[in-house]
């Protein structure tokens, strides 16, 4: 038995399947565009191999470990190290049957099949996981590992990976991006640049962040002019190193438009420590403006991921720190919050700003209208809790009608799970030919258009919209 | 002809329909646990004969008369009492011509799925309502309560109602509870804790009802400690007459984690009348957290059912009194109102709160992340206006690829109306049966899983959940 | 080969096809009733030919240019004249061409499948528009609307309207109309009264516009009385002219429920120019409920059409002036908004207010329960970015299980793009017979309601809506 149908995810109505099946056939195969995701490079550069099938797979996954969670497991028990960084004193083999004996909460979530396409392409495994073949499984995949082939740079030639882009701190060396280049090896691996550290005054260390960053860069960052040199000067380390993104994951989409003076007595007063939530926030506001502005002279797109609540479970946070299953999302206004920023920039034909969103409302009432008239916007794809067969449906329903398919940019990843990608990538592609095929079956887009888009969605617009 | 197609309701793809068909095999004759409604304990306490098929099924029924209502006929022609429980002297038969006159008003509305249930599978009638029939089928209707098999016991048994909750306000004695209990009729009818009367500051007679709430339990409620030893005391009388779940009914979602001292304060404002909204809103925030806590010592599962502005129409509510179809709902927010109770307990495994919306648009965005995270949460079904077969399908689709299906609690019908009882448990698990087989039919779930996953969604979920 | 399939826009799944089919040839031929829309009346009162393809079909519709415009075409390129009303020197066939070599933006959208309806069935045309076919389709084009069967009357009667309203301000003279009646022409053309340049302090030139309405209307317009007075001058004036219904764009729902002392005061600070932000919206909500007095008076039919973000493009704005394709949907609140006006005269019978929105959200949160109640409410159709499939589709899912479909009122096209008005009510009545043909095959709807529905949903809702 194997754990995959191949018509997987497509539309069950037979004729539509098969025109599904057929522009299915003509992207299975084309590379993987990752434009952005958070890997971690030092996989590529170090090239060691993988430990364990839990150490892999269950424990640095918040997807995973959040549902068994949810269902009272403690984390504890799954590996996950507490907020000071210790390990638990649990055995990885402990921690696989524990989420094998829980498989099953994960019926009907993208998770399982995300997971089952691992267990059976990377591993080529057709049993499923339960607490029966947990052992057997977990012994497998331990051998695997063991081997080569199993590698991360022989995974990556295997998953057909063209380009992957990594997200970084602009306080990162990049080390491992330089060990990759000088390496000789064929893979590309890019950086993109992710300032939050250093341009949100609410992130931890915040000035501590901006002070560092003046000795990284040699720049005066007690000044506003010193500081924007700074981040400037960093950019240019990012592009040297293949970046060509920057990544903004603010609470919300709120822009500024204030003067060089203003913004000038607000960096004062926010580097001084006197400032209160609603300067943080006006702070952060301003600095997507000057990202902007950047992007428009070194030609960085830009991504704004407004609209998630971090670490909304307090207890949690002060236990085992961030990125635990806990960051939830609100209601993100994009149509008031952007003005500033679009009252600058929004007619310039060479910058470009990717939006995406965790509030599905704004798909059809804000960023559709938006996307399908400003020349700087575009729509990224379905954005985490989305990036599923039934959000990428929403996304496409809501979206195409008013912004049309030029102006959305193809699939992004987005995620720390390497062995996982290849099977998101899938799924996307599978999603997409469907919603194509229906829209043929219903005669809204011809066959040849289809035929045409299909490859656009799978691959082309990721290479444009980020000039990879 | 009858009333009933036997696929209703099933996907119209043939193969589809075939796996759906299968799948409603395995539940459709699993007993009814209904763990949420509005029943009145004096039907099943009294066992007296029902009336008439107007005072049965429509006047009481605000589902039913608020369409004819909108559509410009005066309740007091549907025979509707006014706000001093003044019925208008008007002859059944006359309310039930005019109903059966604007039955096509219901074309498309789960009202008219439901009532043709009742008429078909309670009356055994096959014609379908109007002008013509009306006078026929009320005689019909008529006939049938006058027998025995249609007082509420025989009905109760007929349904194949394993366990019914009815839902009372502290200030009940209960005495029909104890009523049936003593009467040695098998048929399990449990009451449920409705507290909002005594701790929500803006219901009618606040004061008064948390006075006669010391009257009852001997405390001393014009003390804050005397006040939740009072509730305390309550849940246990309702504990003893089988209650397992209380119910809270506000405006907003709205929790609030204020030290003792503080709450005590607030109480003592809100008891001396000197309480602005604001004051209000904060202290049915706090009650809810309080409620929390007494759930961890007593095992009571909590129900949150908030975003109603009952009583938007104030003619109406002047004229008629509360319940008479003009509560709407209002967009509401979980992420920032439930942290406070979330920051106390959010991670207690032993805690149960059921979160319900009327604001669909949270399913994705808010109640599927935070169900999917937190050990305490789990997610009712698809509520009131959303009882429905669109709004079921909107449920399982924004709400399970984040969740998951074991973060749901099955379903409740929620209602007053007996005699649709059935007709609810069947459309809801006809639409599940549907859900489960188009994610087979697209090898998004295995069969077997979907054949394991149908009867916990009928049947076992909701008596899992509610500990019943 | 043909631009437009047969069995476009119908569900693939071929027995609910053929019910849609069926369904469809009993609406395919009934008359046009476009009870909304903006249609130039000067273009049936003088009846010359239209120019060119560019001139009718591009340069004035902000749906078409707007994707262009998003994707980096300067406005100018595309013959949009700027602010003052200045043609940019570019010539017709060179516009068309440039709009043809970017007609593959629009694959999925509704454009695409009304222009080609009108390329199709109004031209005969049957080749697909590319930057080949540009030349040969802007010459036949150009040959067509030399012909006399081309012209406005001619088209008008051909496209089978049986009546058409058109949008005019309060200061307009209805010259266009009168002269329309006075030629004998049997085409039935009636105006529709929207006062929002005199009701809203913000709109460009209140104070002089309310000035003027004095002149007209020889009522003194200084003081509040006199102000209200000349208001029902001028829709009894309106009224000769056809009029049937008024329309009211404001930026948000809100309605005031203010004494008549109150209200004068506010119109004197308005007046003086003393008014702040919140003082106009107050003005614009209470205008609201003074209109809906007058129409319990006059019988006129209102409709509002709040949530939109005018001109969010500053510098659009300011170099091109008003729609220009950057009106952007808001998050819109009703259950408040409402309820001052519902206060007032919620349940009056005779009253009819149409509610719109650009916020899908609150279809069934907020739209659907109030049509299901008030008496005086009812729902107009998808609009704006939302008059597409998709959006009609998740109109009727999302609001007919609440609120039924007696409650809504039909189609409206609510264009400027008269050679498309066939093509949207083509388009609608498609998804609408689709969409009964799914209640059909899950036998939720029995076909021989559907067959009783769809001409009224095509047709006659509207006709009874608009009292038309």
């Amino acid at each position: 038995m194997a754990l995959l149908h191949p018509d997987r995810l497509f539309p069950a109505h037979p004729e539509t399947r098969d025109i599904a099946r057929s522009l299915y056939e003509r992207v299975r195969d084309l590379p993987i565009v990752s434009p952005h995701g958070h890997t971690d490079p030092s996989w590529f550069a170090l090239n060691e191999p993988f430990s364990d099938a839990a150490n892999l797979l269950i424990t640095p996954d918040h997807y995973l470990f959040r549902m068994l969670y949810s269902q009272g497991v403690p984390l504890q028990q799954l590996g996950v190290p507490d907020a000071n960084g210790q390990q638990p004193d649990v055995d990885p083999r402990e921690v696989w049957r524990l989420f094998a004996k829980h498989w099953y909460l994960f019926a009907g979530t993208p998770s399982r099949i995300w997971l089952d396409h691992v267990f059976q392409n990377v591993f080529g495994i057709d049993e499923r996981l339960s607490a029966d073949t947990a052992d057997g499984i977990f012994d497998h995949i331990g051998e695997c590992l063991a081997k080569d082939d199993f590698r991360p740079r022989a995974l990556f030639e295997r998953f057909n990976i063209e380009v992957i882009a990594t997200t970084e701190s602009p306080l990162d060396d990049l080390r491992h991006h330089d060990t990759i280049r000088a390496s000789g090896w064929s893979g590309k691996v890019v950086t993109a640049f992710r300032p939050d550290p250093v341009v949100d005054p609410e992130f931890e260390g915040f000035n501590d962040n901006v002070d560092r960053l003046g000795e990284i860069t040699g720049e005066d960052t007690s000044t506003w002019k010193g500081y924007l040199a700074a981040l400037r000067n960093r950019r240019a380390y990012f592009m040297e190193r293949g970046a060509t993104s920057t990544d903004h994951g603010h609470p919300t989409a709120r822009t500024e438009n204030l003067s060089q003076d203003e913004a000038e007595a607000l960096f004062n007063s926010v580097r001084a420590g006197l400032e209160y939530a609603a300067d943080a926030e006006r702070f952060r506001g301003q600095m997507l403006t000057e990202m902007a502005r950047m992007s428009l002279d070194d030609g960085l797109v830009m991504q704004i991921h407004p609209g998630s609540f971090r670490n909304h479970n307090e207890w949690l946070f002060r236990n085992y720190g961030r990125d635990k299953g806990a960051d939830i999302p609100m209601a993100t206004d994009y149509v008031n919050d952007l003005k500033p920023l679009l009252d600058a920039f929004g007619n310039e034909r060479d910058l470009s700003i990717i939006l995406f969103t965790l509030d599905e409302t704004v798909y059809s009432r804000e960023l559709a209208p938006l996307a399908g008239h400003y020349p700087c916007l575009k729509l990224g794809p379905s954005w985490w809790f989305h990036d599923s067969p039934e959000g990428m449906r929403r996304f496409r329903s809501q979206v195409t009608e008013t912004a049309g398919l030029y102006n959305t940019v193809g699939f992004n990843d987005d995620t720390r799970a390497f062995l996982s990608i290849p099977a998101r990538h899938d799924l996307s592609r599978r999603i997409d030919c469907g919603w194509l095929a229906e829209m043929v079956a219903e005669h809204r887009i011809e066959l040849d258009v289809a035929e045409d888009l299909a490859p656009k969605l799978a691959y082309q617009f990721a290479k444009d919209a980020y000039k990879l």
